[in-house]
């Protein structure tokens, strides 16, 4: 596994401020040069690494590269001489540089085409030397200490509540997996079906406290005043994100039982008949775990329950390192073993582990949709790099938890001697999650 | 965590063969000389380590040492001086042996000392020095190789089909935690329904095949074949089992679709649509985790579903000396990280974990029940001192997932790729597993 060390900056195509999507010069008219055949060599060379997926390669001057064994299922354009030689230094990260800055274009499904991509590759990786598993290198995540992760979430989750209500639910506005009981649920059901879920497996009562440790735009809190009557203190370092929180809270008439606090969420105080985290465990870094699983310990009362609700993988592994640099800075899905080392730390007993995996392929599927629909409306408010970044995020997303390269663990605990326990998961299905007439 | 070296043998107490529950003399009834202050000042001193729980002490010569603060809710016998030294020399070895020699004895409930016990010295322990914690100590499990491990299950599964008879179900003698949907469930019910509730998270259906590691006696297969019309290749080493096994399957006219092989889980062979141990990897030791995996993985087919059912640990701990010793050589029960580890290593993803602790604590209760009103004929079968060993066991291990120190952990995973998942976990509870009439 990784050490958390400093990252150093790459070497290549990486002349951008580190979390900014801009880094590489747009994509030009200029004529370029013919492509020389050691090129074609190097681009056959590297589909091979790749596990030969079926990819055609059209170059800058219009010739073309078939896959090697099988009939090709989408084109990828290289638009000039200098991206091929980017991608070769360091695919991981350049293939989105190339792709946001417009130097490398895709013909087909962009979801299927990752998903193609991701699945190759590991299965050839299997069979790497060494030297090529560093060639296909990501990087260790930046830090996630109080002050870095203020910077962190600032660059992601402070990109504008106007942006982000472009494309997720209407309703509660979750940046988080959906639950889809039933496939052609919507995104607006499944987001609540979420939300009800979760109250669930907290086994929620009137009268209850909870602490939310990242709460994005406030939407889980809001749910479980209004269908719990509990009260819950609910913590972000987004501003944001907290203003649009207490402004529907206050507009809904929930604001008597929830609290927003503007603070990290090592900063929470007080104890609580449960404790809750939903997509903020991939933000938090491995070296804050240990802290993580004590500051669970002092805030849960003695017979509570906590949920955490994370990003994972399989197995340890460092985060895209596209995604961590230009999208999400200082992230680090955990692996399940990771995952359960902050219970073994806290001497907590696990109760319950569903992998939602295929939910959130199911739910950026959604978001990508409103997203492509709103795309013009994107570029108004940014820019075509800026867009195109963020569709291939979503895409490349969708197409991660696709090929199983990313789970979803909803991980449900409790202190060790704790014998309030349900006796089953029968109530958690009673009737359906999914609100009617939504 | 401990390193998986080879046990040194105790230097107090340990005069019978490793595995035997006979080690120390009877106790007699020769007047014993009177009791010394320094003993007294032991007795208090050993009781403020473990956390003055509520017992007093009843000596030798009937003098009575009460419990620091509370009123004593159990009394414990100590019936001569050597019984004394043997338990502050090594607690966790010698309580057992004594007990089970007769010559420590319990008034008031035993379950609920136990109970009471492991919960104070769990408490008590968080503030212990490092030498005491070497005082309570427990010994590193006796290898698990293919030749050990015949040993080891011999000890205790061979015992006797008639013995086992006596207390465990009588439908499908089960010697797993069972599934109490209802509180009022019998074992009966329990079992039966542990039985369905497993094969639903298998997601069994007609025509699959399925491969069991350590089948016991054969009732799980035979209730998959009933009732799910699959194939079945039960894997077992305890001679005695298996015999009952194919009997059991032959009089039901099953054995077209089950085969019980007596050989060790190690040699598997095949492709299967799920892979099953039930109660196994207790046995199974911790250096052979990633070749557990690694024939899972390849047991496995592309779309198959492998469900791990196993006692566990909040966090890695050795196994209570006297049972690893006395009653299961070679039990490691894995902590919830190392269970994980298992998944990890083979690239698997984990779809569901369940922890049924409580449903444990309540079975163990029903067994000791059916032991104890059976206590004459199972003395006659071996003799008291067995009696006398086996009901501290099964009140010990009642204790245990009472208290929190075991953990039953039912993890479901498949191959990492994998996209035939089911949608939700609503459909293990869309009727009961319980039977109706049972």
């Amino acid at each position: 596994m990784a050490q958390n060390t400093a990252h150093k900056p790459e070497a290549q195509g990486d002349d951008a401020p580190r979390g900014h999507v801009l880094s590489l010069p747009l994509a030009n008219d200029q004529p370029d040069r013919e492509p020389h055949n050691y090129e074609r060599w190097l681009i056959t060379k590297l589909m091979r690494m790749a596990g030969s997926p079926p990819i055609r390669f059209r170059l800058w001057n219009g010739d073309t590269i078939e896959p090697d064994n099988e009939e090709p299922q989408f084109t990828l354009h290289l638009n000039d001489h200098k991206a091929l030689y980017a991608l070769v230094a360091n695919p991981n990260l350049a293939f989105g540089d190339l792709y946001a800055a417009g130097r490398l274009d895709i013909e087909g499904d962009l979801p299927d085409l990752m998903e193609t991509l991701y699945r190759s590759v590991h299965a050839a990786r299997q069979r790497w030397p060494r030297w090529l598993d560093a060639l296909w290198r990501n990087h260790n995540p930046r830090p996630t200490g109080i002050s870095e992760a203020r910077e962190n979430i600032h660059h992601h989750y402070d990109l504008g509540n106007e942006f982000y209500g472009l494309w997720l639910d209407k309703a509660e506005r979750q940046y988080t997996c959906a639950y889809y009981e039933h496939p052609d649920n919507t995104l607006e059901q499944a987001q609540l079906a979420k939300l009800e879920h979760v109250c669930r497996k907290l086994r929620l009562k009137p009268g209850m406290t909870v602490v939310e440790a990242g709460c994005g735009w406030g939407g889980l809190a809001r749910y479980m005043a209004r269908n719990f009557q509990v009260k819950v203190h609910s913590y972000n370092i987004s501003r944001e994100q907290l203003a649009y929180a207490r402004d529907e809270a206050r507009k809904q008439g929930l604001d008597h039982l929830v609290t927003y606090v503007e603070d990290d969420y090592r900063n929470i105080e007080g104890q609580y008949d449960a404790f809750v985290s939903i997509g903020m465990l991939e933000h938090v870094g491995k070296d804050n775990y240990p802290a993580l699983s004590e500051l669970i310990k002092r805030s849960l009362k003695p017979n509570g329950v906590a949920l955490l609700h994370s990003i994972g993988r399989n197995r340890p592994m460092l985060m895209n390192a596209w995604i961590e640099k230009r999208i999400f800075p200082g992230a680090y899905p955990p692996s399940i073993g990771e995952c359960m080392s902050i219970c073994e730390h806290g001497d907590f007993s696990v109760l319950d582990v569903e992998n939602l995996r295929l939910h959130y392929a199911q739910t950026l599927t959604d978001w990508l949709d409103n997203f492509n629909a709103n795309q013009d409306a994107v570029t108004d408010m940014y820019d075509e790099h800026f867009t195109r970044a963020w569709r291939l995020y979503l895409a490349g997303s969708i197409a991660a938890f696709r090929a199983g390269s990313l789970q979803l663990f909803q991980v449900v605990f409790t202190h060790g001697d704790n014998n309030q326990l349900p006796r089953s998961r029968q109530d958690l299905y009673s009737f359906p999650a999914t609100p009617e007439g939504v």
